[in-house]
């Protein structure tokens, strides 16, 4: 268990090396770097990282992951009207546009592996909490009467999950994003089909 | 231009390399094993593929491209029925369920750079291609009437693109294909909307 001043030079360390990554690439970015812009000496680094740099880059990609759902605040975390889901379909849209061809979190997955158990772990939690917010929000719709009650919100949180995945992918490929604005507004006009009586 | 035999052999390198990575992974798979397996020597090899491994593995590639497609016929060519179309996207599933964590056209632009022209334009042909398949069944159940016109093909064709690559990209992080069956069964159920009068 870290003190509070203990967790704070951790994640600081960690932001200095997200920043430091964000900037140089990740071969680029040496352990010396890292230390030199968060202040922080090599014992201490060893000290909250002791099995060394690819610990350090899982708990950057945990960073960042983060970072994917705060960008998309306040919006996802209250999907309750039609505005709030239009507002959070544009925000998804500009910030991967924004984003381009380079994912700060890919690279990190990319580098320690994307089939290691750490990495599948970061992965994984990050779907599953969009996947949660977007089923909340279709939840809440529905309860409030303006989402069908024919509709699955498991089923449709998921396919909202795999939209975006899918728009993404095709967008740092090919730099465009109308895949992902096409599977997004589909989903959309999908949930907002008429309520039938 | 290859003769009609030079064409035959340059194919029977490109399967031989297929295979050969299919079972040993694209690092073990060496120029002497695949030259093996193909009944080809060394100076025929550089004949067809003169700028080396990078060059066969792409056109490897291109070949793997093209089985995606060929996998979902004869469903994809003729999506000019609900059957048909329920029957593609059980074709779809059954393959990526089949094929799992691995993805060998995946492994090949892995290995020869996602970001390098020649490995874009494999990428980018078959979502091309893919996409202009399922749009031309959307417009085909657009004109016999299965299909309400209110619906955007190419829109609609994106979308579905988008949705088979994200759940693709979660099934290979999860095993699971729940994503991708979600996504598509979105998909067809909004492209079966009641036709307005």
């Amino acid at each position: 268990m870290l003190t509070k001043k203990g967790a704070a030079t951790r994640q600081r360390i960690i932001e200095a090396a997200a920043a430091e990554i964000r900037e140089h690439g990740v071969a680029a970015a040496t352990l010396e770097d890292i230390g030199r812009r968060s202040g922080t000496g090599k014992s201490q680094m060893f000290h909250y990282f002791p099995d060394g740099k690819d610990q350090l880059l899982l708990a950057v990609a945990q960073w960042e992951a983060g970072r994917v759902l705060e960008d998309q605040q306040p919006y996802l975390g209250q999907l309750t009207t039609w505005e709030a889901w239009h507002r959070w379909r544009d925000v998804v849209v500009e910030r991967y546009r924004r984003q381009g061809v380079h994912c700060p979190l890919g690279v990190l997955i990319t580098e320690v592996g994307p089939k290691t158990p750490g990495a599948q772990a970061v992965t994984r939690q990050l779907l599953e909490q969009w996947q949660h917010e977007v089923r909340q929000g279709i939840t809440a719709m529905r309860d409030s009467g303006r989402i069908s009650r024919d509709i699955d919100s498991d089923r449709a949180a998921a396919a909202l999950i795999a939209a975006i995945q899918g728009g993404v992918t095709i967008l740092m490929s090919t730099g465009s994003a109308a895949h992902l604005e096409s599977a997004l507004d589909l989903c959309l006009d999908y949930l907002r089909l008429p309520v039938s009586a």
